[in-house]
């Protein structure tokens, strides 16, 4: 795999397995069109900020050279990416209120996501990093059952999971290394509005360490070691946040690659690396924002954030 | 004036001007019967552990040897504490919502805050670092004409005076150099929601520098050589979040006048400071908490707070 502008070669690999997809986004704003989603797709790039990063995932007929190119164009090794030819990739439209506080589901069409099995390269199953984006709780453990041991794995979430997967979910937890999940996913699992009391409780679920994203106001990791609370990266202007908690996540793994580490200090910068990667996703609609910025800019605000969070 | 124990007789005095009252607090697990409260009661209590107090305030007949002793046992300098014969106290009764996120008011009785007018002391005229508590904003700007110049000010608010008080407030915006308020607040005064957003609007409208607390998100400054954001302290079970602002304001100022200086490094740490203070006062009925905690308490939670974000 050729690794190109913007990525850390001597890093290690980074697998990001999720859903690639079409979006068809609504703001007050703007209208996209059908452009190139998935928790996987928005994970992957931005890992490859950091870390060579290979993907796992299922596309239909519609995903044409357009978008490998743009997945290519990042160095991301599509070895993993299987082609259905059975019908066309998975489709989400969706509205966001004006303040972006909530959004509707407008349609969803799985597509050749219906009958998707994530099925690991020989090649991948020693990935030291892996990323388990947004996809059912299922199918994040068929991931696990592929790799040999000693990979350190993170899973990402979402609302939909908890509500109509929730044992899966659970029987999940105990086999993975780092859990991320939004505040109000983490109410919504543990019946803890507070999330310093719901962080301890999702703990006690059996991951062994937990992020709570708290969109707007900054992250909280609880760690064996102790807690960690970082404030958000400023963003003045949302455009669209769709992909950004995915965003997040490819950051946070694909640092820990970079670092080769995930002890609790690496894990502290991987959250600053991660939210200051976020940010660019939510700036623009879709990818646009996080493919264009460049290795530079993101570390040009991490500087920020590290100067805006220091207090000695 | 003589200062007591877990105080810095060192450093420059605060003067806290504002509410001394009686309040009764209803919460979902208990009801406090008639306490001591008020905005100056628990911003000059938060100030006296860093800073020599004093307090312009006015209270009535009710007011009595057991409240005085509670203030002069904190070693607040209570000259400039007005005790007005022809009524009670200002008594106020709220109700919270069972998460705290809302509370309503039973029942305000002005009593002989109706008619208070601020009176410094001669020998308050030139105190270095003065917090004008939360009270009508035209109350404040009358502090502020009795203040010799060289003062730095720093004024609370409230939703209240933001509603029925704006031109007063906004006349006092420009007269101030630190404004602190709350992301409602915020968001009513400019119509932003977007802290971001509000806090540079707030900034044009005269102070020179302008804290928004976010609640349990902690809260972000804006100074003019740049941003700095500091998430909560950890509380785990809120008992009464009543006067946790006014002691935030009081820990701040308290601090800077510990420090003597109010430069953009001293406002951090004394932010940190505030948060910790707060977090005391939210953990007990009333000024309980805050009032036991010491110094030494204070301390070990900054310690904690600095070491939970630590990045680098």
């Amino acid at each position: 795999m050729s690794i190109e502008n913007n990525s850390a070669p001597a890093a290690s690999p980074v697998l990001v397995v999720g859903s690639v997809a079409f979006d068809s986004i609504r703001t007050a704003k703007a209208e996209s069109g059908k452009i190139l989603g998935g928790s996987a797709t928005y994970g992957a790039i931005a890992s490859s900020y950091f870390a060579p990063t290979r993907i796992v995932g299922v596309v239909g007929t519609d995903f044409g050279e357009a978008e490998i190119g743009r997945l290519r164009d990042r160095g991301i090794d599509l070895e993993g990416l299987q082609i259905d030819q059975s019908g066309e990739t998975f489709f989400w439209a969706g509205v966001y209120s004006d303040d972006f506080s909530s959004r509707e589901t407008l349609e969803t069409r799985l597509n050749v996501f219906a009958d998707f099995k994530p099925t690991l390269p020989e090649s991948y199953r020693r990935t030291p990093y892996v990323l388990l984006g947004n996809i059912q709780p299922s199918l994040q453990a068929m991931v696990l059952d592929q790799l040999e041991p000693g990979s350190f794995t993170v899973a990402d979430t979402m609302n939909l999971w908890i509500e109509i997967a929730r044992d899966a979910l659970m029987d999940l937890l105990p086999r993975i290394d780092l859990f991320i999940l939004n505040d109000e996913e983490a109410e919504q699992l543990t019946g803890e509005s507070n999330v310093f009391n719901a962080g301890p409780k999702l703990l006690e679920a059996g991951p062994e360490i937990v992020l709570i994203k708290k969109g707007a106001h900054g992250a909280v990791l609880f760690h064996p070691e102790g807690l960690f609370a970082l404030p958000v990266y400023p963003v003045r202007e949302i455009a669209d946040p769709t992909g950004a908690g995915d965003s997040f996540a490819g950051a946070l793994v694909g640092y820990l690659a970079a670092a080769g580490r995930h002890d609790f200090a690496t894990l502290r910068k991987a959250c600053a690396y991660a939210t200051v990667t976020a940010s660019l996703t939510v700036e623009a609609l879709g990818v646009d924002g996080l493919e264009k910025a460049g290795r530079a800019e993101i570390d040009r605000r991490l500087d920020e954030l590290l100067a805006m969070t220091q207090i000695r």
